[in-house]
């Protein structure tokens, strides 16, 4: 996986944020990190006049996003005959708790990525199996069964490039007016973590199949 | 806030799902306990044909969802006329590592909700920014300066109701086929948790302002 691909980003009509821009960022980089941090996208589509936000699994492959579904999967289908559609990852960060409600917020980081997805085949569809698991859970993929033909047959992987996206990003403390800053109240930021816990294995797993180093060693990087 | 309203619930063609049914539930208290768990919504609407997915705090307020932007935001506006949208919670609970690739899935909690917001006026309206407010941090609406004239004119509150919506889950462990059980691969599930870490005051905090107990003693229940 290329880890910091060139930019080759367009800013357009309707990526520019036109409420509170100073929290528009628009480096490739920044992208890159809050697409490499998440774990869960959620994909929006339009279902006979109806926008509908689904969750899937993803990943960062160089200039683009993967996911995957299942061929059964009539969304999935839309989506892979090129249906519009917009990817947004989002990295809730912490309460931001100023010292009035109206300035109190939330601290994030979100991308929003819009265009129309194809579908990934040949010999890039299980590459791409590979970038997904390995995103979710490095290592993984050389300690799993890999699919068979027929798993791949029902499996629809999609693609959607980064090329047109958004990236908004709130950080730090929260800001009162002046006139605030001597009310009796706390203020400040109260962190928001996300983090994997003790591994629960199967009932069924053999006895001699001990944790994997890569599964009980591997702490998410902080976000 | 109502705990566990009356089912007021339809299933309706585009509500019920097709792919994995045995992963739909439709009893609102799951319904209720996702919305009241989570911190963060995904609202998609149809911008030019576009399909959009935008981050929100949101919080349940009985039998709607409510959720608040800016009066300045054309996309919160959009909604704010009607515009028909789809609001998702989704609560990531764990990596499900089957002993192949194709098996390997999440855990995750999802509730989609569908239809189109009406805005929210008069008193219930600081009354929604309360429940929001509570939501992400319970006792913090007394400790805090209430919003101005001015800051109310400037905030735009939408509530969507819980009238036609879908809820998906995945729960447990891998389910391997038989032919697998026996392969050499650890499988089982890496919890996922979202904590709230240690607060951190503003730098201009007032000395004599200690952290208030409903902030430091304050876990969110486990998901």
């Amino acid at each position: 996986v290329t880890s910091h691909a060139a930019d080759v980003t367009t800013l357009t009509e309707r990526t520019r944020i036109r409420r509170l821009p100073e929290r528009q960022v628009h480096d490739r980089r920044t992208l890159d990190d809050i697409l490499d941090s998440g774990l869960l996208a959620h994909v929006a589509l339009v279902d006979g006049g109806q926008p509908l936000s689904i969750p899937v699994a993803y990943a960062r492959w160089g200039d683009q996003v993967v996911f995957h579904g299942s061929t059964g999967s009539r969304l999935f289908r839309a989506l892979a005959d090129g249906s519009p559609t917009c990817l947004t990852v989002t990295l809730l960060d912490g309460l931001v708790l100023a010292r009035s409600a109206f300035e109190s917020s939330m601290n994030y980081r979100s991308a929003m990525i819009l265009g129309s997805c194809t579908v990934v085949e040949g010999t890039a569809k299980e590459e791409a199996l590979e970038i997904i698991t390995e995103h979710l859970l490095p290592d993984r993929w050389s300690d799993v069964r890999l699919p068979t033909r027929r798993e791949m047959a029902a499996t629809l992987v999609l693609s959607l490039p980064l090329s047109e996206w958004s990236v908004k990003v709130r950080a730090g403390g929260p800001e009162d007016p002046d006139e605030d800053v001597e009310l009796p109240y706390w203020a400040g930021v109260v962190p928001i973590t996300e983090s994997f816990g003790t591994p629960i294995p199967v009932s069924n797993l053999a006895a001699d199949i001990p944790v994997p180093a890569y599964i009980s060693t591997w702490s998410r990087s902080p976000r």
